[in-house]
């Protein structure tokens, strides 16, 4: 067994090392393919190569998400392996997109750490960074994870709790160079809806749901090489139940809001996320989003538009909390996220 | 609720108008080898770049059924959103061979319209036209689908129902550019029986049979952006069944087939097609086949063969109807279409 | 039913005659990614581009057992369309890397028939080879399986068993030309465990578990191309259930063991193999491994190592037979391979 991972275990974290994650991965056709067969993706940019190249790009990039899940699954071994929960997003920005041939890899910088009272776990803070094969990083962002401590009598580490921006500003947003919607064909795109058709504080109910098979779910775990047992076996947990992959989640949910949202084509920014309850096979997942905000861009015809995107299993849309501010036991996911859109 | 796709109802149709629809699509190696693990797809010329090269075309094309699925997908939120019931399809030509690194779209014509006598629905009869990036149409065909009106106050359109061709004439099929059979390798694509061997009447039962998962069709439909909630959510119908898409079956029963039409390598006419009855996951899906006709063709070595092609989910092969004309319970597919085999 | 294949029967094989398989298959980037979707497979050569060509390769290969399934599959409808057992493997060489692009096609020798005594069965043994667009050998390796007669009057043949040697000797293997793991970065690898740190003897608890849907393992046998009714079709069997295909299983764990044996990167000899109980959806599939020999090569930086892997679906680790010398009911594979690893 000695050489296997166990994982690290929340006094195994230092402030400010370094964890060069494995395994690189190149992505190609056929990752994209697949994106489109687990999920109802259809925004434009990311399906047709003509498309594409209409808006100044070399060809249709890989979806945001294909590179969000690449980058994460490798952190998983060395970072949520032993974690209770995952309980936050932050800074995160998406700055090259990623191509069909580009490699992909991962480090993580520890930029936290606190223990809990309890003495038995803590939580670490790392900041991410994915890097294509040209060293350059297509994908930076801050999680935190409540890790359970191997050794109750390991001493608690200094307190150190990063400050974090609430929100992405605008003004670091990166367009993809070359970026330029100033010709976009919205037939093509299937909507018709611009940047300045939305509203800050506009719901959309995306309508669509989709049922979740295990099959799905750990096809997509597996393809984004992320080992969560929990994802996988089903004799781990005591309820038999396999625990489905937040990212899953996020995936499906940012797909079905393609309706009412086709032009939100690109995601830069990642501002904050939340898996507020677990989603298991069976569940019929369905998304609601709300307009928190609008920027401009200096890229030809691209603003940018900050959603609130929320993942449910049940229950009306644009509920989100109880009176005891809680997540509703139905709310998946609430992230909250930045994306480029037509003007 | 107000930026989502309604989908439009029988009264939203008018007569001669043209819907560009979305969303256009790349396929590659990925949509390829999905096929393969969705399908148990073997014939030799969509398998095998060195078959197709021995056999005149440049790679392997794309399963022809790859091309109709990536087309009529697109339809879907435009056509039959709010269908009652697909009910036929037409004069399809298929025209090009798709290759990798395609991209494909679609707009429809509308060429009919027949409000039902009882006012709460009509037939929409459509020409839909996909085309690759170069302008090329790789494929049109004609779909019928009955439609919700949504409005019963809506005056009834004149009544225009196109003639159809029964059958593609063998005269207007597209033999692809440079496809020659005369150097070809019985023993590579399976069996050795060529056009000459069957005869028209010919009854051939393919003896295999799949049992169908959720999973499986929900990637396929979700493969091609069909984005119909009835095949994907399971709190949509009142049993709680997800009906499969009736793609999805052609895909299968046509797969099937090659066990007894191995050299049935291309589909280059659809003549007519019915979905029978509703498949459903656990589903056991068979299939066999009826010669229908055979023609020659100009180019060197190849046949045309017209085969009917029936997927059934239990019952014996060869029984289609029962005493009153109607399709026996068990039937789920009747499909008629021509394809291409060595002489 | 003239046409379709019925399989052939012990009495319909001759020693010595080469049976050519059909169908030749082209494999891409989405055989690539769908491997990596249905198993936990990290091993890095297999994974990233830029790590091969670090290891002096042009490009990541495929997955060494995406070979082995591709050649084997189409190996199905000529040998064991009718086989009552797949007895074993032997002399197992991996000779040349397959890339994405490849064409790959089999044939298999009859080297080998012996009836049974029972006069109603006989056991198979063919030599068969894989080869690429180049004709060059990619894999060879022996199979036996033992194969009903379809007419019991059929005179037995003379019975030849062939020498099979139990292991690949090490100065056979095959290290694909260029490979160089002089500069083998193992924290991109994901493990620090090199060739010197693994003893004889040694056994692995590889610790995941993977629980198997009746969706993945047919998305994979049809994948390669694997025809037999069993792993299909839900009414085949009397008890109903679909029996997945050995080579998932095989898949499976070897994915599996990359939590232990991150550095065993290639596999290049396929001594013996044994599918001890049959696998069914539900399974959670676990691995271990023991080191049974070492080796060095020619090769920079590259040694052999023989490892056992077995799978299980339960009970612990590192028991493999009862006291009457047969496989314990929880053992699916017993797989004896060598694979290259960094010194």
């Amino acid at each position: 067994m000695a050489k296997t991972n166990p994982g690290r275990f929340f006094e195994d974290y230092r402030l400010g090392e370094t964890i060069v994650h494995a395994v690189p991965r190149t992505v190609s056709g056929g990752e994209r393919a697949l994106y489109h067969a687990l999920y109802p993706a259809r925004h434009a940019l990311a399906s047709s190569d003509e498309f594409a190249r209409a808006c100044g790009l070399g060809a249709a990039p890989m979806d945001d998400l294909i590179t969000f899940h690449t980058v994460f699954g490798k952190t998983v071994p060395d970072i949520s392996l032993n974690a209770v929960a995952n309980l936050g997003y932050a800074e995160g920005h998406f700055r090259v997109p990623v191509a069909a041939g580009d490699t992909l890899r991962s480090e993580s910088e520890v930029i936290g750490l606190k223990q809990n009272s309890n003495g038995k776990s803590g939580v670490v803070y790392v900041r991410t960074t994915g890097r294509n094969q040209r060293d350059e990083v297509v994908l930076d962002y801050v999680r935190w994870v409540m890790v359970r401590k191997g050794d109750l009598d390991a001493p608690a580490p200094e307190t150190v709790v990063p400050e974090l921006a609430a929100v992405v500003p605008a003004s670091e947003l990166v367009v993809p160079t070359g970026l330029n919607f100033s010709g976009y064909d919205f037939a093509l795109a299937g909507e018709p809806h611009r940047w300045g058709d939305y509203e800050i504080g506009e719901q959309i109910d995306h309508v669509d749901g989709v049922t979740i098979e295990e099959a799905e779910h750990m096809l997509a775990t597996r393809l984004w090489q992320n080992t969560a047992k929990v994802h996988f076996d089903a004799t781990f947990r005591p309820d038999g139940q396999r625990l489905i992959y937040g990212g899953h989640v996020i995936s499906m949910a940012r797909a079905l809001s393609f309706n009412g949202l086709a032009n939100a084509q690109m995601i830069v920014g990642l501002n904050a996320g939340a898996h507020a309850n677990p989603c298991f096979a069976g569940d019929t997942v369905k998304a609601w989003s709300e307009v928190l905000d609008k920027a401009e861009t200096s890229a030809p015809g691209v603003g940018a538009i900050r959603l609130r995107l929320v993942a449910t299993k049940g229950g009306d849309p644009f509920r989100l909390k109880g009176e005891d501010g809680k997540y509703l036991p139905e709310v998946l996911l609430d992230l909250d996220y930045w994306a480029l859109m037509p003007l």
